[in-house]
């Protein structure tokens, strides 16, 4: 497995030289929305430490990320009024990853309504900004 | 969210009561083989706590359950030469769930081989077998 190359997409906007609908933020991770997403509402889960994907993470980290995924997971789900959520994370380009800093994608699911193809295209930056706001509204209303 | 139901097929398996292919079992987790594989390997990673999802879990369930995923995913991908590892972890039918006890499916992955569909026939038990002391031997080499 190559080592991190701090130069990805996800490195970028850590270090805020590209935005991202942010919906989420605390000392060790950072949530953001999808551009190209499966469907209404994916959101990206991120540790800020970095590391390539989940076999070369620390153990601290990844404790860390799950417990956000957790609280990002919920609020995605209730912000949108979803049946059900998917979570998807690749490893590896066999494994599907596309972006060389470890992520959980968060997928809300409605019943009867199949998952997108990740590739279906770039998300209007308006809608995008609208979830984004209602994902952090319903983690506000957790708080 | 309808609350857990111990009665489900991995709360049997926690019991006792029907047998499973294991790789990996400690005090707050067990690995074991999916019968129905999505690829050659498919292993899944159940807490022994009992929580339908990933939303209802506790926390430091959560946390003590990521590290059993990443040490297992390291002996998976190890012990089938993959090239890449994807995750899933689905909650309620519409996300894709079928047994209610929450767990994270590890499947490795090749370069140019996709995913099987997750109800395409059961998997020969003595493949299984083979399959799980693999990856067990793989733990064991990494330890």
């Amino acid at each position: 497995m190559p080592p991190y190359d701090p130069d990805n997409i996800f490195g970028k906007i850590l270090r805020g030289e590209i935005p991202c609908h942010k919906v989420y933020e605390d000392e060790h991770s950072l949530a953001f929305m999808d551009v190209m997403p499966q469907g209404e509402g994916h959101t990206l889960v991120i540790p800020k430490a970095p590391s390539r994907g989940l076999l070369d993470a620390e153990p601290r980290t990844l404790a860390a990320l799950i417990g956000t995924v957790q609280q990002v997971g919920r609020a995605v789900k209730a912000a949108f009024r979803a049946d059900g959520l998917t979570l998807f994370q690749y490893n590896e380009p066999a494994g599907g990853q596309t972006v060389f800093h470890l992520h959980f994608h968060l997928v809300p699911r409605f019943d009867g309504v199949p998952l997108k193809r990740h590739e279906g295209g770039m998300a209007d930056n308006a809608v995008l900004a609208e979830h984004a706001a209602r994902i952090r509204a319903a983690l506000a209303d957790a708080a």
